[in-house]
């Protein structure tokens, strides 16, 4: 159907745990549904200017280069510091090294294929990028945003992804289930986020998807806290958010401890966020809207009273990038379907005294909803 | 001068590593040398959607923010999770809690200001993003690129800028001075790199200001090759580059080292590229060109007949990112000044075999160039 040759073999570094179910490689078959997309839209060419989306496509992982794929060719410009790894990793595009400007080749490159029209990543190319290409590329030339295209693609997984974010969801629930046995009075937010960290890396991840979060007492309202050097004090709410990287694909998990014996309060808030997270879970499965599931953990917290203090949306989409497509908030009418991948985190802030959270990475499954991250939720107090 | 408050009082817990030398923040002294580049360019207002530059400018250290800088008075609007944290964190903005769209509220109040014009800064700012502004501003206000305005200003580092990436390359040198001693065959390249993040971060870091390279044998002559699970092996090179982040700040580092007793052409090479790295050190001076600096690092490759194989630039820019003008490159005419912070990192790559980098952080000082990444480059090799 297309010129490109067919790959059979990936990256072993790269790709060590993935199952070939086919002779294609995934990279392939992630381009032929990105041709049904350009064939829809008329677009002969895209520009791919995400370096998430160029691995996406082709499983060369730098962290600079500029793509064009066409319907019947597809390039990849990378500067000299990437060529050896380009030849190595990509496939489906042929490489070439360019040293004076990788958008001002692609935009020439356009120009000597008579292109008529070429889409680009709107979402990510910046105005001096445009400007860059435009200034490199015939008159003629019309260069059209094209959204976020490869984004909805990789908003359902394909079965090497999903393999990939179960072994890093596999990985961050087993590195909290030992970092937990650290906590106790005297010990430093900062440190327990190195141990994670060491642990995530140990155990072959590439490192952590963000910066871990441990942010205990008051600093757990703030949803976003960095690990500090504040000491844990005894009747403390500590936040642990994490997730690590795992053959280049990320899991998010968040849980909730509490240091000492959680008063009736504490427990009552504490089972309350966890059960808006439970519900929510439960409500992620094919053809049910996003803004359904982040309803199920929202209307949990308005039965207790809790509803003002969840801040934030639901859940999001997760796999090469820790935020992606789709997100579980309000208004957002968007069906899930089998392949997506959510985080479900439902977490209430009261300001000055702490906040708690529960995360989970989620699978929309053909049966169902299946938890990637399976660390307990019941031993949440370390006395 | 200008109605913003002088404010006194930096967050502890970012900043805890700062002298302050006067009675103004460091962050109203940037804002005071932005309102003088603005009012050269007729700029009454600028859309800052970078959040380094946010940071840069007012401390809030949040992932996701918009600020708006006008000569009179200043906004910074962010979503409900970083509201706390921004009132925390943020001086000289008034702060703003925005649920629908940042960039749109941003053009709203443009439009309510009755601004004429605004500049927005085009190397950062993606086309959807200008287009999401456009929609929600009066078409009598004019959009005007404004290049990397902010970038420019942090080109030169302040004193307390300086000191926090003093603390952060100090920090870097001594993990790796730790974790040589862990080099032997048979260790893996990525258990290697999971030691030197746990250290940085037990050392205070926020982490990693790069993923740690570690690159063993023929994977050295990649020059961005991340750590994998290779073991080292015997009479194998290998780099280590690496860099922690610490307030904010980050350093880069790298070194080469052999496992074994090298031979005299591994020798000969390591003592070429060092030879290099020594001269465009030596070069970095106040009022020297950047293309001067790279040109002694070539010209001294080139005299042992290795300028081919050195494939990249010599260095570049760090600071609150770890890419940042200027760039040390063929071409590059601007002059180095006092305050500039820059690394200096020749390598070689012979494909196939492998690669030697040197590479320090080096302060453009008063009376010479400062390295500020003082690890041995002596004790290269391992037996």
């Amino acid at each position: 159907m297309f010129s490109y040759r067919e790959e059979t073999q990936v990256s072993s570094f790269l790709f060590s745990a993935m199952h070939m179910h086919s002779r294609q490689s995934p990279f392939a078959k992630r381009r032929e549904r990105l041709w049904v997309l350009l064939e829809a839209l008329k677009l002969p060419f895209l520009i791919v200017s995400n370096p998430v989306n160029i691995f996406y496509l082709t499983g060369f992982r730098g962290s600079a280069g500029i793509a064009v794929l066409g319907l019947s060719e597809a390039f990849l410009w990378v500067d000299p510091r990437y060529i050896q790894q380009a030849r190595e990793q990509a496939h489906g595009v042929e490489v070439v090294e360019e040293k004076g400007g990788l958008l001002k080749a692609a935009g020439y490159w356009l120009g000597e294929r008579r292109a008529k029209v070429a889409g680009f990543e709107d979402g990510h190319l910046t105005c001096a990028g445009l400007r860059e290409v435009r200034g490199h590329v015939p008159s003629r030339v019309r260069l059209k945003p094209a959204g976020g295209l490869i984004e909805e693609l990789r908003c359902v997984k394909d079965t090497e992804e999903i393999e990939c974010i179960r072994g890093a969801a596999r990985l961050t629930s087993a590195v909290f289930a030992e970092v937990i046995r650290l906590v106790q009075p005297g010990v430093r937010e900062c440190d327990l986020a190195a141990e994670i960290e060491y642990r995530m890396r140990r155990g072959d991840a590439e490192g952590a998807a963000f910066e871990t979060i441990v942010a205990s007492g008051p600093r757990g309202a703030w949803p976003h806290a960095r690990a500090s050097s504040k000491l844990l004090n005894k009747s403390e709410l500590v936040i642990f958010d994490l997730g690590a990287i795992l053959s280049g694909y990320a899991a998010d998990m968040a849980r909730t401890v509490y240091v000492g014996q959680p008063t009736r309060r504490v427990r009552s808030l504490y089972g309350a966020v966890r059960e808006a997270q439970q519900r929510a879970v439960e409500a992620a499965r094919s053809g049910v809207q996003a803004r359904d599931v982040d309803g199920a953990a929202r209307k949990a917290l308005a039965r207790r009273g809790l509803a003002r203090y969840f801040t934030h949306s639901t859940g999001h989409g997760v796999g090469l990038e820790i935020h992606e497509k789709p997100r579980l908030g309000r208004g957002e009418r968007r069906r899930l379907a089998v392949g997506c991948v959510v985080t479900v985190e439902p977490g209430i802030y009261l300001e000055g005294w702490g906040g708690i959270r529960i995360e989970d990475t989620v699978l929309v499954g053909d049966s169902g909803p299946e938890v990637l991250t399976p660390a307990s939720k019941d031993d949440w107090y370390v006395v």
